[in-house]
C-alpha cells in the first residue's frame, strides 16, 4: 500500500472541495489519482487499526429512493470509519419519501436535507436525479446511482481495485463480458477505462451487445475495442475480466432472459485459458454466472472489490467535504 | 445571533430536566425564551464550526409510527449533532412496531425502550398517543406530531424564525393563510401567538375556516382575530405571511379539494401589496400554494425555517436530558 | 452490583475473542461467567455515567430479515452505547435484502457486509441461516434468533436477570408456564437452567406441552422436571416463574388458539400462593397473559429483564470483538 500510493497534496485536496460527484465523465485522470492516493491512505489508517475523526460532527444524508442494500451500507459504514454520522432514508420505489409523496418537488425536499447534513448521497431511479438535486443543494451531492444512468463511485472502486491486483490500469487488456447493452455499471466503467487508454474486449451475446453509440465514441477517441459473442476467446486476452449480471429485471421478455442467462457463465473450466494473474471482477450480486468453485481461485477479486468501495467512498465523502486531515 | 440570544441562566435550564416536551399549551413565555436562547446557543456553535459533545453517550428513539421524513430527519440530525446516538422505528401506519402488531399495548412497547433510550421522540397517527408514552417513560417524551392533535416543535421553530427574521414576536400581525380547519400546525401555533399577544388574520375559503371554538377562545383571552377570505388583504397588513398547505389528505371528498386547491396561492404578483420586510413561512412541504418565482423574495424563509428546527430541536433534546453544558 | 460480579480476567476476555454466539449449547458455566461479569461491568459504567468507548470506530451490522424491533433497538443500543457505530437492514420477511431478492445466496451478501462490518448480527425467519452465515463471515456473527431455533441472547439476559435477582441460579426452581411447545424461548433457555442444575417445572396446557424429547434429555442429563398442567400449583413451588405468550401466529388453526389463551393468566390472586421473593420475567410482548395488576407487583422484573439485555449485548459484543478495556 505504502508503495502504490502516496498522501496526497494539499492543492489537489482543495480541487475537490464542495464539488458533486455525478458522473465518470467528470473526472481527469489527476482526479481519479487524488481519489485513489486518498483511498489508499485511509485504507492503511483501517489497516493500522486507527480510530479516524477526519469528519466528526459532521453528517451524511443517504437517500435511498431505490433498494439497494449494499450501496447504502457501504457508503454509511465509510461515513461512520470516517467518524460522521448518518441519517438514513431507505424506501422502496412506490413509497417515496414521504413529503414527496405528497406532491413536493424533489427539489424543496433537496434543499431541507440541505439544512441538515454536510454531504448527501442519493440514489434514484429516475435518470437525472442526482443533477436535480446538486442543482438544489449548497452542499455536495453523490450519484449513487440514478436510472440507467451513472454510478460513479462503483467505476471508481473498480479502478482501485485494478490498481491494487495489477500496479496500473495503463495498457491492460480488460474484457467486458455479460449484459453489457442493459447494464449500467458497464456504461460508466468504459469511460474510465478510455481514460487511461486500456484495450476493450466486449464480449456479450448479440442480443446484450454494447449500445453501438458507446463503441463508436470509444473508436472516436483512440481506443482499440473488439466485439465478440464468445466468452472462451476473451478470456484467453484479458488482463481484467469483468463480469456482468445478466439482469431480469432489465428485460421486458421472461423468454429473452431464459434463452440467454446460462451463456456467459465463467467456471473453472474456462479459466484454464486465462492468461497468468488475470484477475475477475464482478459489480455483485452475482446469481450463477460466476460459478461457487471459482470463489477459491486467486485472481477471484469480486468480494475484495465490493470492500474496496469502503475506501474509495470514505475518500469521495471526505474529499468533497473538505475533511481529509 | 450574539445580540439577540443569550446564554441561558442555569436555574432555567434546571427547570426543564427531565420534562415532558407534549403542547403548545404547556410554555410559559420564560420556557419558550430559555428554549429559544439555547437554540441560537446551538446555532452559534455550529457556525462556529464546533464539534459538540453535550449528549456524547446519550442515546434518542426516534419512534415514527406515521410517515414523516423531514420531522424523523430533523430530530435524528439534532441528536447527532449534540454528539449523541439515535436508535430509529420508521414504520408505515399498517405495518407498526413490530410488538405492538403483535398485540402490546403502546405503554408496554414504550417501557421496554424507556430502558434503552435517555430521551424518546414519538410521532404517531392517533391523538394522545405522546401523552400515554409520557406516561409509561421515565424518561422524558417528545411529542413529534400525533394525529390532527399538538406538534409543539414545529410552532417553537416558528416563533425562533420570527425571532430571528424580525428581532420579536410580541406586537406583530401575524396573517394565517391556507387550510386553517384540518392543518393541525396552525391549532397548535395559535397558542403560542396568543402567549406573545400577537394580532391575528385567520385568511381561508369558507370552507376551510378556523374551528370556532379555538377562535372563540383566542377573543377570549384577549387576541385580536380578524377572519376573511380573501388573501390579498392578509398580506396587506401581515409582518409574517404563515402559509400552510391544503392537504388533499384531509379531505373526504376529492371533488372538494379540487374546488380550493387554487384558490390561495402566493405568487409575486399578491406581493406588490406586501408590506415592507414582511416575511413568508410555510411549515413544509408544499405542493403549489407558493409559486416557485417567491423562492428568490428576500422574505421567503420557508427553508430557512426548516433549517431552524435543527437548532430548536438540539435546544430541546439538551434542555429535557439535562444535557447542555 | 460490585459484589455480585467481578471484572472478568484477561483469559477469559480472550477465550471469547472472534467466537460467533450461534446457540445455547455452545456455553459452558465459565463462559457464561464471563459474559455475565462483563455484563455486570458494563452496567456499573452506565450507573456511574461514564461515556464508554471500547468500541470507538467499529461497525456493527444489524441484519433483521424478520420483524424483531426489540431486540433490534437493543443491539442497536449496546453497539452505540459502547461507542461503536451501526448499520442496519430491517427489512419485512417478504422484502429481503435487495440483493437476496435479485437472487444473491445469503452467503454472499454475508461476505459483502463481512467487508464494512466488525460484529455481525443476524436475524432471520428461516432455521439455521445464523450458521450459515457464520460460516460465510470472517467477523464475528451473533444469532439474533432464527426460525424456531435458536435465540441465545435472550437466555443469557433471563439468566443475568435472576442472577441479579436471586443472587445465583444455581439450587433455584423454575416454573416456565404457557406456551412450551411453539415458543422458541423456552426450548433454548432450558440448555442454561439444565447447565446449572435447576429444578424445573413445565406447566402448560395439554396441546402446549413442552416437546417429548428435550423433557427425554433433560432428564437423561440428571435434571428434575415435573410437567403439571395447572397454574397454581407451579406458583406454589417456584422461585422464578417464567411466563410465555401463547403467541396466535405459531398456531395452524385459530380456533385451537381460541380455547387456551386464556387458561394461563397471571393476576394478583393466583400470586397469594407465591413462595416469599417469587420473582416473575416474560419475553415480552406480553398481551393478556400477565394482568397490567401484576406490574406493581415486587417480584415483577419482567421490564427491567428486557433492559438487561442491554447490558448482557454490550457484553456480548465487547467480548468476541475483543473491545473490553
Amino acid at each position: 500500500m505504502a508503495v502504490l500510493f502516496k498522501k496526497p497534496q494539499q492543492e489537489q485536496l482543495a480541487s475537490f472541495f464542495n464539488k458533486d460527484i455525478l458522473n465518470a465523465a467528470q473526472f481527469r485522470l489527476e482526479d481519479i489519482e487524488t481519489i485513489m492516493n486518498t483511498a489508499g491512505h485511509y485504507e492503511q489508517l483501517l489497516i493500522d487499526k486507527k480510530v479516524i475523526k477526519d469528519m466528526e460532527g459532521k453528517v451524511m444524508a443517504a437517500l435511498f429512493f431505490e433498494p439497494s442494500t449494499r450501496t447504502r451500507l457501504s457508503f454509511e459504514t465509510a461515513m461512520l470509519r470516517l467518524g460522521g454520522a448518518v441519517i438514513t432514508v431507505a424506501e422502496s420505489e412506490t413509497n417515496q419519501i414521504s413529503s414527496t409523496a405528497k406532491g413536493e418537488t424533489i427539489q424543496d425536499a433537496i434543499s431541507v436535507i440541505d439544512g441538515y447534513a454536510d454531504v448527501i448521497v442519493i440514489r434514484n431511479p429516475v435518470t437525472g436525479t442526482a443533477d436535480r438535486a446538486a442543482q438544489a443543494a449548497l452542499h455536495p451531492v453523490i450519484n449513487g446511482g440514478d436510472g440507467s444512468g451513472q454510478h460513479p463511485t462503483q467505476g471508481l472502486l473498480d479502478i482501485y481495485t485494478i490498481m491494487k491486483a495489477k500496479g496500473r490500469v495503463e495498457g491492460l487488456t480488460i474484457a467486458l463480458v455479460g449484459d453489457l447493452k442493459y447494464g449500467r455499471t458497464v456504461h460508466s466503467l468504459v469511460d474510465f477505462f478510455a481514460l487511461y487508454g486500456c484495450d476493450l474486449i466486449l464480449a456479450s451475446p448479440e442480443a446484450l451487445k454494447m449500445p453501438p453509440e458507446i463503441v463508436r465514441n470509444l473508436r472516436a477517441g483512440g481506443i482499440n475495442v473488439k466485439e465478440i459473442d464468445s466468452l472462451k476467446e476473451a478470456v484467453a486476452d484479458a488482463d481484467v475480466l469483468y463480469v456482468t449480471r445478466v439482469q431480469k429485471e432489465r428485460f421486458p421478455i421472461v423468454a429473452e432472459y431464459d434463452q440467454v442467462k446460462d451463456l456467459f457463465i465463467v467456471d473453472q473450466d474456462l479459466l484454464r485459458e486465462a492468461k497468468e494473474g488475470m484477475i475477475i471482477l464482478h459489480p455483485l450480486p452475482r446469481v450463477n454466472e460466476i460459478a461457487l468453485e471459482v470463489d477459491s481461485y486467486p485472481g477471484a477479486l469480486y468480494f475484495q472489490q465490493a470492500h474496496n468501495g469502503l475506501f474509495v467512498r470514505m475518500a469521495i465523502l471526505a474529499l468533497v467535504t473538505g475533511s481529509v486531515l
